[in-house]
C-alpha cells in the first residue's frame, strides 16, 4: 500500500496507467465487508417465552439461504485474486470495470436475503421470483468479468509478463459460462420449480469454486518452468 | 502498510510531516465499507404470501437511487485515488482535511436513503426534500476538496516529485463545478421540478467520473517522459 | 499488498501456490468488521420518557454477551495471526479451510444477539437453547482449524522455513480441546444449567486467549536461537 | 502487509514479539468501519406524505450527535496512528491492551445512539442518562491508553529506535486528562445539566483533536536533527 510501487512504468502510449495496489485493497475490501454482512440477515426471530428454539428452527431456510451466499462471496473473492494476478496495471476503465465486478458482489446480501425471506415465509410464486431474481442477479454479475477478460486482450501491456494473451482468450469461457447457465437455472426456477433452479444455481457455484484458479492455466505454467 | 517507509524525511521546517500508508489504508476501508453498507437500505419489503414480485417492482425508485449512490461512491474512491497519487506526506492538517473529505463520503447512505424513501413513499414536496437535501450534501462534500488543493497549494514541499504547483492550481477547478452545479441542482429541484434536480445531479456524477484521474493532466505527463 | 512478492517460487510438483499477502489482509478485514458488527446488536431499548436509564440497566445481559463476544472474536484474530505466521504460501485447498476460519468468525454475532435476547427476554428454556447454540457454534468453529493444522501437516513445503512438522502437530491439541470442551459445555448448558454452560464458554475462551501465540513454541524458538 | 517485515529480530529474552503490520491493519480496518457505521444511526425518519422535510428537521440532535461521533473517532484514529508510531513491534501482551483501546472505539456508536435518541425523544432525566452514559464510555476508553503507555515505560526494547522512554512517560498525561475530565464531565452532566455536560465532552475532543500528534514531541525530534 505505499505509495511508490502504485506507479509503473510508462514508456508507451495509451490510456494512463497505475498500479494494482489500491485496488486490490479496496477490492478485497469490499470482499470481506460483504461477506462478514450476509450475517446481518440473520436476526433473532420473534418469540414467546420459552419458544426459542422451536423458532429457531423455523428459520432453516435462512440459514441455507446464508451458506450459500458465503461460498458464493467466498467463491468470487478467490476467482478475483486470479484475475487480478493476471495484471500488472490498470486503467481508468479497468478500474471501472473492476467497479463492476464489485457491484455484483455488493449486492448478493439482498437477493440472499430475498430468498431466505421466501423460503421461509413465501409460497410458491415468492420462491419462484426469489430464485429467478438471485439467478438474474448471478447472471448479470458474469458480464464485467467478459468486459475485464476483453479489455485485458485488447491491450496486452496490462498482463503481467508470465501471462499469455491466449491464457486471457481462454478466461473468458467462465464468464460466458456463467451467463448461461446461471440465466438457465433462473428460467428453471421461474417457468419449471424453484428448488430445482436453486440447484442448478448451487451447482454452479461449486462449478466456479472448483475452477477458480483458472481454467487451463496449470499446463502453461508448468511447461514455462518455475516462476520468478 | 510496514511500518517504516510510514514515514519521510523531515529536512526543512514547518510542521510534522508522515508518510500517507495509513492515510491510504483508512480511506480505502472507509469506500469500501460505504459503498457496501449502501445495499444495507435495499430492504426485504413487507409482502403478503405470493405478492412478492409486486412489492419487490414497487420498490424500483430505490434501486436507481442504490446505482447512482453506488456510482457516486465508486468516482469520489478514483478521485481520492488521483489526490493522494500528488503527494508523497501528510501532516495532521492534511490528515483532517481529508476526514472532511471521508465525512463526505460516509454520509451517502443517509440522502441515500431518503432519495430513495421519497421516490418510493413520497408526493412532489417529499421529492423535493429529498433531492434538495442529496443536492446539499454533495455541494457540501465539495468544500474539503478545495481546501485539500489549496493546502497541498500553499505546502508544495508534500507534493510528490513529479507534480507541479500549477497542476494542483487547475484541479481547484473541479471541486469548485461541483459546488456551484451541486447547489444549482439542488435549486433545480427545490424550485422547478425534483426529477430535474435529479438529472442533474446524476449528469455531475457521470462528469466526475469521466474527469477522475484529473483535469489537464496527461499532457504535462506526457511531455515529462517516461515517469519512474 | 503489492503484485510482485504476491507469488512465491514454485521449484517442486503439486497443487498451484501463491502467497498469503492477500489472504492476510482479507481476513483481517472480516475479523475487523465482524468485531465491529457485534456493537450493532447493541440497540438503544425502547422507553417510555425519562425512562432511558432503568430501560439501559435491564439490557445488562446484552452487555455481558457484547464483551465476551468482543473478546472471543480478539482472541481469534490473535490465534489467526499466529497461524498464518506458520506459513509462507498457501493453496486453493488451504484459502478454503482458512474461510471455513472466517466462516466460524463470521457468524458470531448470531449467536451473540440470540444469547443475548434469551439472557434478556428469554426464560430458562430459551436460555438454555442459546448457551447450547453459543457452544455448538463455537466447537464447529474449531474442525477448520483441525483441518488447516492437518494440511500444513501433509503439505510441509508451505511451512514457513523456522517451523518444524512436530510444531504444526502439536498444535493440533489445541483445536481438539476446543471442539470436545465447548461441545461439553453446551450438553452442560442443555441438560444441567444454562448459566453453568455460560461459564465453561468463557473458560474456553480465557484458555484460547492465553494460549494464542500458540503452544510449546516457544522452548523451540529459544532453542532456535535469533530468528531471521 | 507482507509476510516478511512482519517479524522483527529476537536477540535478546523476554515475551514473543512481533511486527506491527497486522497490528496496525488490523486496527484501521476496525478505525474505518466504526467511522462509517456511525451513519447507520441516521434513520430515514417515519413521516406522512408530504412531511418528509418537517420530520428531518425533528431529528436535527441526531445529526449533532453524529457529528460529533465521527470527529471523536477520527481524533482516535490520528491518535493512534501517532501511538503506533511509537513501537517497532508487538507482544501479545500489547496486543491485547490495544484491542481495549479498539473496544473503546467500536463502542461509540451505542452511546451515540443513545445520546441522539435522547435528545430527540426523552425529556432531562433522558439527557441526563445519555451524556453520562457517553461521558462514562469515554472516560473509561482512556484507561487502555494509560496501559500502553504504561507497557511500553516498561519495555523500551519495543519502541522504535527515535523514540526515548522520557516522551513516553510524558504521554502519560494525556489518557490520565481525559479520564478526569470526561469523568468530570459526566458528573457535570448528571448532577448539574445535560448540556452542560455535553459542552465538556466536546471541549475534551478538540483538545485531544490538537494535540493528537502527542505532547512535548515535536522538540525533542527537532533537536535530534532529521529523520531517517
Amino acid at each position: 500500500m505505499a505509495a511508490a510501487p502504485d506507479e509503473v512504468e510508462q514508456s508507451d502510449a495509451g490510456p494512463q496507467r497505475s498500479g494494482t495496489d489500491r485496488l486490490t485493497a479496496f477490492s478485497d475490501g469490499v470482499f470481506a465487508i460483504v461477506i462478514t454482512l450476509l450475517v446481518l440477515e440473520l436476526r433473532v426471530p420473534a418469540y414467546h417465552e420459552g419458544e426459542l428454539l422451536g423458532a429457531l428452527l423455523d428459520e432453516g431456510a435462512s440459514y441455507l439461504a446464508f451458506v450459500v451466499s458465503f461460498v458464493y462471496v467466498g467463491v468470487i473473492w478467490l476467482n478475483h485474486q486470479a484475475l487480478l494476478r493476471l495484471v500488472r496495471a490498470t486503467t481508468l476503465a479497468l478500474s471501472w470495470i473492476n467497479l463492476g465486478i464489485l457491484f455484483g458482489a455488493v449486492i448478493i446480501p439482498f437477493p440472499t436475503a430475498v430468498l431466505a425471506s421466501a423460503l421461509t415465509h413465501g409460497d410458491t410464486d415468492d420462491r419462484r421470483t426469489a430464485v429467478a431474481l438471485y439467478a438474474l442477479s448471478a447472471a448479470l454479475m458474469s458480464a464485467p468479468w467478459l468486459l475485464f477478460f476483453g479489455y485485458l486482450h485488447r491491450h496486452p501491456t496490462l498482463l503481467d509478463r508470465e501471462v499469455g494473451p491466449e491464457h486471457v482468450r481462454a478466461q473468458r469461457l467462465r464468464p460466458v459460462t456463467g451467463l448461461v447457465l446461471y440465466a438457465l437455472s433462473g428460467l428453471l426456477g421461474w417457468f419449471v420449480n424453484p428448488l430445482l433452479g436453486l440447484v442448478g444455481i448451487i451447482v454452479m457455484i461449486v462449478y466456479h469454486a472448483v475452477t477458480s484458479e483458472g481454467l487451463r492455466r496449470r499446463p502453461r505454467r508448468r511447461s514455462a518452468g518455475r516462476r520468478r
